[in-house]
C-alpha cells in the first residue's frame, strides 16, 4: 500500500506527526533524531536515533499484537516513519515499574535498584506546561481524563505489556526496570497502545553488569548514548526478528 | 480522673507529646502556640493559639464521636493539653477536598475555588525529610504504609469526617474547602481518628465574603492570623458547645 505524507499536525519532542493523504483514519509518524529530558530542558540528538527507535518500536508493537495486545501500528515506511491508526489520545502517561528507579525512587528516598514484589503502575497527567505531574486515580477521575472503567483497563493493558516486554528484553539478558506508555481511544472506544516503546521510554539494565541501555545515559551524562541504543536494538532484533 | 505528665516522647511542629504516668495506654498532648508552614521552612506563633486549637479540636472530636466516628480524644486538661489514646500512627496524611485549593490546584494549573462534584480524597506520605510527598494507593501498598483494607477504611472514615465537618462549619456560615487528618491503629487494629482538626489543618472560607479563617492567613502573609483563628473558634463554640 502506498502512503503520502499530508499536513503537519503536531511536532513533539521525539516525533513529528502528519496526516496521511486520503486516509483520515491514519497518522504519519516520523521518529526524530533528537533526545530531550527533564521536560525538554535538556536537549541532544544523535544520527540514526529516529531509525533505531522506529525499528525497535515496530518490532515490539508487532510482537505485542501477536500476543493479543492491540497497538496503533499499521506499517513502517522509509527509515524513520511509522504509519499508525489515528486515535483520540488519553492524556495520561502510564508507567509500570518492576525495579524502583527514577522519580519514584527519589520521591520516597529509596536507593535505585529495589526489586518490587509486584509491578507498580502509575499515572502521570500528560501536560508539558505542568511538567506531567504524578496523579492518583481519584485525581484522574476528577479531571475527567478517563473513566473509572478506562483507568482499570489502562492498568490491565499496561501489566500485559509489562509481561511481554519483560520476556522480550529478558530473553537477551536485559532487565526491564520500568517503562512509560500511552494509549488512545479508537472510534469504537477501545483503548489501543499508541505512541512508542523504545530506549527513550524504558529503563533497560544489563542483567549482569547493570549497565544502562536507555535514555538515562543521556539524562545523566553517562556517555555512549548512541552505543547504548544500538546495543539494545541489535540484541532484540537478532533474537526476535525471526520470532515475530 | 487525675493525670500526671510523664516522659517527653516527641516534639512536633505544633504539638509536644508526653507519656502519662501510670497509663501506658494514654498520651499527654500539648498544643503549642507555634505555627509552621512549607515543611517548617516558615515559622511563627501567636499567644493562646495552643489553647484555641485544643478547644476547637476537642469540640470537633467530641462531636464526631457523638456521630459514631471514633477518635483518640479522652479528656482536656489545663488550657492546651489533651489526653488521648496511645495509637500506632499510620504514616499517611489523609486529605479531603470539597473545593480545589492549595497544592492540588497548583499542580494541575487550576484556579483556586473550583467546586468539586464529589469530595476528592488524597494520601500524602508522612515523612518530613521527604516533604510529605503525594502518593497513590499503589505506592502506599508498595511501601507497606497500610494494607488495602486499611486504605479503603481510611477513605471511608475520611469521607464520614468530611460530612460531619461540613455540617459543623456550614452551620456557622463557613465553607470547608479541604482538610488533613491522620489516623492511628488501636491495639485491636481498629483505625481511630488521631492528631488534630483545627484551622492549622483545614481550609475554612467565609461562605459570603470568601475571607480565609485558617493557616493560609499565615502561609500567605494575609495578616490577622490570630483574629482568623479566634473568629472561627468563637463561631463554632457559640453554635455547637451546647449541642455536643
Amino acid at each position: 500500500m502506498n502512503f503520502t505524507r499530508g499536513k503537519l499536525i503536531y511536532e513533539g519532542k521525539a516525533k513529528v506527526i502528519y496526516a496521511v493523504e486520503g486516509h483520515d483514519e491514519l497518522i504519519w509518524q516520523e521518529f526524530k533524531d533528537s533526545l530531550t529530558a527533564f521536560n525538554a530542558q535538556k536537549k541532544g540528538s544523535f544520527e540514526d536515533k529516529g531509525h533505531l527507535n522506529r525499528d525497535l518500536c515496530s518490532l515490539i508493537f508487532r510482537r505485542l499484537q501477536k500476543a493479543g495486545i492491540e497497538t496503533h501500528w499499521v506499517a513502517d515506511l522509509d527509515r524513520h516513519v511509522m504509519i499508525t491508526q489515528r486515535l483520540e489520545m488519553v492524556k495520561l502517561e502510564v508507567v509500570v515499574r518492576n525495579i524502583l528507579a527514577g522519580s519514584t525512587a527519589k520521591k520516597f528516598g529509596i536507593e535505585e535498584g529495589m526489586k518490587l514484589s509486584e509491578p507498580l503502575t502509575e499515572f502521570y497527567y500528560k501536560d508539558d506546561a505542568l511538567a506531567d505531574p504524578f496523579m492518583s486515580d481519584e485525581q484522574a477521575l476528577m479531571l475527567k481524563v478517563a473513566t473509572l472503567t478506562e483507568l482499570g483497563e489502562l492498568k490491565r493493558l499496561a501489566l500485559l505489556v509489562n509481561r511481554e516486554l519483560k520476556e522480550i528484553f529478558g530473553a537477551v539478558g536485559i532487565d526491564l526496570v520500568d517503562f512509560k506508555i500511552e494509549f488512545g481511544r479508537a472510534a469504537s472506544g477501545k483503548l489501543l497502545l499508541a505512541d512508542e516503546i523504545s530506549p527513550d521510554s524504558c529503563r533497560l539494565w544489563d542483567q549482569k553488569t547493570k549497565e544502562k541501555y536507555d535514555k538515562d545515559r543521556f539524562r545523566r551524562d553517562l556517555g555512549n548514548v548512541k552505543e547504548g541504543y544500538q546495543h539494545v536494538s541489535r540484541l532484540v532484533k537478532e533474537y526476535w526478528e525471526s520470532r515475530v
